[in-house]
């Protein structure tokens, strides 16, 4: 009789199999990442805070419990997510862009900054900060189309090379973030990238290489607009700042895009600052990481003076805010994902 | 031997059951909405191109498959989710905040619209069409913060009603609507609303209403402000447009904030014409779908000559482009999901 009811059962996973392979697949998924988590990151303070939080707001009798729709996590992406030494990737791209396009835009030998990268002096192109990288970034790439636009990301991230480890791009991404990604999302958060790079910039390759799709990919951005252009519907970028998602702009492009207020944050540079007092200021529980980049042989150092990245307040505050800082050098036993 | 094989797939069961409780209440969750979908459409062409569309798209087997990460529909709300007479709700919100505000804005009496709103002449309000009425709804609630705001939005929800038929304003919603997005949920479809209405003021209440979480909301928006109050950080919401996402911005508004081309949208005015184009000239299969109020009895009647949801172009254009024209008093067999 036992054997007739397991037999009973056994039509049921059956059906349950044929009607939900996707979803079995994210229960083994799960157990997989169940089994080995973090494990490019050492044991130590770090890790713990990390594991301590996603447990307890995983746990249903826990009283820091967090119901799945409400756990969201937002991750900055240049120097948090993957590498951005010596300058940020995008502005390679745009370098890379300049280059290509100078013939036709003969202005850019006399103004800023496209006259400095002509010159190839990027520090004086980066002395504008954030908001004219950005600016210089969106302009390279205005009056295409959104499609051209990505298809151009793809084009260059498929033969670009890093100058320092001679990895693709998408390569420089940091194997213990990949594995953080990869834990939350095995404990039901959803995975948000917050970056003051461009939004289209992104989209293209974040799926790809984090498991983050599209539609969780907030970023500064250039107005579009909407043409029919002999008869095909187009959306055309415009030369004209849309948005920049940085500093002050992190909590207003969340507020924007995912209209709920993150349970944890990560970061790397002041930048970022806003965010995660945004986040670690909400009622119930929080966690706020800075990854400090203090690994000068696998990777680089900088904080405080750095053009780039520069981590200076968060850096003061971070600690008595109870935000994790990790320590790059000591925390984690690998850096790069590096090739396949 | 078999039976052996059949204890072990038991074991693999009753894990698979400990480990995926959530997976399986989803499966079986399917299992009863494929049971009985769309009983509120009567039987006929309309309610046959919408499941045509749905199975092809959803069948593996089909040359018009389409991955479940790409299955997004895009929504229409005034009209289309929930009714938008006599005047949207959104309106009957903004003239509630009017009056209750009036005394501490002396300068209204005399600046149009709320100069023709505290006269009681709604039409000449109405006259300046939809970025008028954004912005009178937007500046009706600017200074204030996003909690306030979605506060004073649930606050009116709760107690407010609708002149003709006594509904709360949540109850306005169309049955035949909330089952369409219900059966595409089920089919692996992830749903947003793009409305020319407040993000702000559809975020608050559409997960409850709907089932379509903050995230999957689009529409337009006043510009916010990032600012640490007494020590407490805060978003503002200034008194100055942001995003009118309408006509045009319905495009711009899927690719800022979804950032993948949708196979299928549903409006019900010319303002949603633009979002139609863009989702139906994409490569691959694709549906729009506009509802025609042709019911003066159950609920509304009202077209090309309309001040609110005008429907001329799209009615023309629509049948050649292959748009599904849902004629709402003989294609649906209830109007209203009315009180619970």
């Amino acid at each position: 009789m036992t054997r007739c009811k397991t037999g009973g059962l056994h039509k049921q996973v059956v059906r349950l199999l044929s009607v939900g392979l996707v979803v079995v697949g994210m229960v083994f998924s799960v157990a997989s990442n169940a089994a080995e988590p973090l494990s490019s990151w050492r044991d130590g303070a770090t890790r713990d805070a990390i594991v301590r939080f996603v447990t307890e707001v995983s746990d249903t009798s826990s009283s820091a419990y967090v119901s799945p729709s409400e756990r969201i996590a937002v991750f900055d992406n240049d120097g948090t997510l993957w590498a951005e030494q010596p300058m940020y990737f995008q502005l390679m791209f745009a370098i890379h862009r300049v280059e290509a396009m100078a013939a036709d835009h003969p202005e850019w030998k006399t103004r800023e900054p496209f006259a400095s990268l002509l010159k190839g002096d990027v520090a004086a192109a980066l002395a504008g900060g954030m908001p004219a990288i950005v600016e210089l970034v969106m302009e390279t790439h205005a009056n295409v189309s959104t499609d051209e636009f990505a298809a151009a990301v793809n084009d260059w991230l498929a033969t670009a090379r890093h100058p320092k480890t001679g990895y693709k791009y998408t390569e420089m991404v940091y194997q213990p973030m990949l594995e953080l990604l990869d834990y939350l999302r095995a404990n039901g958060f959803t995975t948000y990238i917050v970056s003051g790079g461009g939004i289209d910039f992104m989209r293209p390759w974040t799926e790809a290489v984090y498991g983050i799709p599209p539609e969780q990919v907030v970023g500064s951005s250039v107005k579009t607009r909407y043409e029919v252009l002999d008869g095909v519907p187009t959306l055309v970028r415009a030369p004209e700042m849309n948005f920049i998602d940085d500093k002050e702009g992190k909590p207003v492009g969340i507020h924007t895009h995912i209209g709920r207020r993150p349970i944890m944050a990560v970061g790397n540079s002041d930048g970022d600052f806003q965010m995660l007092e945004w986040v670690t200021a909400r009622p119930g529980p929080s966690l706020g990481v800075i990854v400090h980049h203090t690994d000068a042989e696998r990777a680089w150092a900088y904080d405080r003076d750095s053009h780039i990245g520069k981590l200076d307040r968060a850096l003061d505050e971070g600690p008595d805010r109870g935000w994790v800082i990790v320590d790059m050098k000591s925390d984690w036993r690998e850096v790069f994902a590096g090739p396949e």
